[in-house]
């Protein structure tokens, strides 16, 4: 197999240029160079100014692209390349970042695409995919309980929108606009005038809105407890049986030099015995 | 006992119905779909599209009165049938369905008790089920400090109706209205205007205001404190004795061993000494 | 000393009497009922109500006076009762009461001790007084971060006061002032609304809200998690710490039998030399 | 080296003046002096009250110049004063206080920086330093995050002032206004106006909102939990290690005790066998 001892011996020239601090602090800076292409784009500017931004949007895309290219180059393995989530992820900014900005129509979506290239930091730094990562695993430990909370504002909001529609089109119109009021009054925000505003026609609603506070109040109370707990002694667990058998392996190892010694005394007394009472 | 036997097989039939997937997911189906038809009604609609509704919602009725009929049929105890919960729970919620939505008297509460069918999903799935028990038996932990919370506001609400009433009828009233402009506070939801009310006939009364939030926050925070700690260290009480037992079950067992190596080593010393010296 | 010992006996008796179920349930009535009677007073009330309140008001003063009479006479020793600060407190509240109501100069404060009376609840129920104890407990500790949080605060006030006065006189006008719209400000209550009003004229004023809030915001959750730490860790080294006593007292016993067993061996052996080696 | 010890002996006995209470408590008082000094000059005074204070701050920057002078000669390692980051910070608070307060142009810049004496407070008492110190070991563990967090808040500045720019030109107007807008919505500061806004033009924008928050909040829960497991986790792991060695140490111990007594008895054993055989 020599060619492909060659191109693996290429590919590996490529990787250590792909891992080299110079390579990575490159691509980090003109990541950095195209969030603020991008943040700059927001402001109003000179037709000069605008026309650099386009040269330099388009050099970042060429970078970009260039760069994905040369990573899927470098990979030894070009299945393996897109079995990478934070591979697809590349590449799908990259491709979209191809959408030409002069075009009337699509300026939005590809302006919109241009944005998510910010996002390609995550991609390479090592320390935030680290924490992407652990945050995307305490995911489906949430499942759950954001299903029951999201029973729980449908419960509410049909039950919102059947007694409070008249007294608000706007805020209690039908379910899914008192979904939002209701998460609205969730997180406090002028929750009172809402309140208030249904207390005129009927008295009793605070009954309605603080048994909904208390409710979701108390179960996201539970969820943080619960997810604090969960991570914990997990973690513990682990680190504690680890721990454990570390210390007591030495306990073992010294009870096991005991039970050797036990066996030699044990060889001596028997040897010591008068040849005659052996058999 | 035949009779007996027979009917036992056959609710153990009906068990493995009750039990399968299919029968399972068509319960989860029919619930989201009465879910669906609850939401659908808060929206302005065609005659056609509510006669529609209407059939449906009655065929919903139909199939969830026959599935707990089934359910109590495959029940091998019917004593205990009502024993759980979550059966008279959702016997409750079916009953409550057979109200008639056409007498224009009764359909509010009709329509409210089918908001409540949406809760079935809760009873129909093991893990809600499991997390709304574990979301009771946080109730009662927190008790106590309802009791003193409860307290705190009611203090501060007999205060505040006698001092601030002349500011604002309407905030401060009488004791109950009191209380209700406290949880308002408590929420931060424009707390400062309540205040500077106040403040203008009492200049002293943000004293009133900030010991009150010092102290619900104070009392809240700790509360939290608790819980996180009392279900950690009960959980992890029980772990960790547990895995000290068992790790330490390794060296009492290997202890075991010595003493017996010295019992026979002592035995074979014993063995060793002359006849005339034995007795 | 008979005499010693009949007044023991005399108060052992009330003591029971102090101590029975139904003591302390009448209490808790009594004290419930001057809640309401408190709660009562701040409606609007036809003279022969308001009359009714008043006797009843004059009942349950009195009684309350018995009551703690009562408990003084049935404490065994006369010294150590004003120094439970719990007994001291309802004796203040209960000569508060004393003050009477048709005093119209007085009024005020004899409504406003009466208030404390509910207060009472958490002297006679035991559960409340262990959960002001251990919020009493966790007071020093926020000792320290309440200084720092109050130097924080003055220091951005001193600043602010300095900044903002010319902008709004209300909330910038001098440093107390100020204080208290900081505090606004941590609560997140309309805090845009005096950061605009700011940046009208100081277009940075922006960094002076952020760092502000971050500080704040900071230092609380530090708080927090150093508050969960140091309960939970304090709680659990005594835990583990008795645990691990247990645990390895049994591997320590039974290495003490190993070490006795091996005492016996070895005065076997030695008893085993023939009598001339022995010397 | 008669000067040195000479010399030494001197600052020994300045030293012992420094860490003297008498000393420590006259800084404290003067710090706490200057704290309220700069608090009145916020409120109106008369022209003497003003003179008085004017004459008050003379003494006080004289009084301070005067006792980092004195800790700097009490100091016996010259150099490894200002390596002191508290040293550091109390000599340039002096220095800074002494720009004269009537030079007009200055005078906010002098007034700004005699405001920072008050922190000198922190510098003085140790167990706020020690408070301090941990704060600043836990920033580095946000670092990360608050990248995370500052990537998400520019992606969706971007985003928002692409669409809402239009909307309201003072909350959208370019990436910066953005971020200030999204650090509002973030607090729930009237997030809902901000909403309701675009909601008018981009009856979608709520999914802007709500994927906005959820992320945030969901990012800072899990910071949260993460803060409070690494701050634990290392703690715990420390005291726990710690702990097993010394309760691990006493059985070794007497394990080691039950070898020697092995090595012992197999000595006394072997001395027993009869001279022939032990060659």
């Amino acid at each position: 197999m020599p060619p492909a001892s060659l191109s693996s011996s290429g590919s590996s020239v490529l990787r250590r240029i792909e891992s080299s601090r110079l390579f990575q602090g490159a691509v980090i800076a003109i990541i950095i160079l195209s969030a603020l292409t991008i943040g700059a784009k927001t402001y109003e500017l000179s037709p000069w100014v605008e026309r650099t931004l386009g040269i330099l949007d388009t050099a970042i895309t060429v970078f970009f692209l260039l760069e994905i290219l040369f990573r899927f180059v470098a990979c030894p393995d070009k299945r393996r390349f897109f079995l990478d989530g934070w591979n697809i992820f590349d590449t799908i900014v990259v491709i979209g970042s191809l959408i030409p900005l002069d075009n009337s129509e699509a300026v939005l979506l590809g302006r919109l695409l241009r944005v998510f290239r910010v996002l390609r930091l995550v991609s390479v730094l090592p320390e935030l995919r680290f924490l992407i990562n652990s945050l995307l695993k305490a995911i489906p430990r949430m499942g759950y309980i954001a299903l029951l909370m999201f029973i729980i504002f449908y419960i509410y909001a049909a039950i919102g929108s059947m007694f409070f529609a008249g007294v608000d089109e706007y805020l209690w119109g039908d379910v899914a606009v008192s979904m939002l009021t209701l998460f609205r009054v969730a997180t406090f925000e002028d929750w009172t005038d809402v309140m208030y505003a249904t207390m005129e026609l009927h008295p009793l609603s605070w009954i309605y809105y603080l048994t909904f506070i208390f409710l979701t109040a108390f179960i996201f109370l539970n969820m943080m407890v619960g997810a604090i707990l969960e991570v914990m002694s997990s973690e513990q667990n682990a680190r504690e049986v680890q721990q454990a058998h570390d210390e007591r392996d030495r306990i073992v190892h010294q009870l096991d030099a005991v039970q050797e010694q036990l066996r030699a005394l044990t060889l001596a007394v028997q040897a010591q015995q008068p040849p005659d009472r052996r058999a």
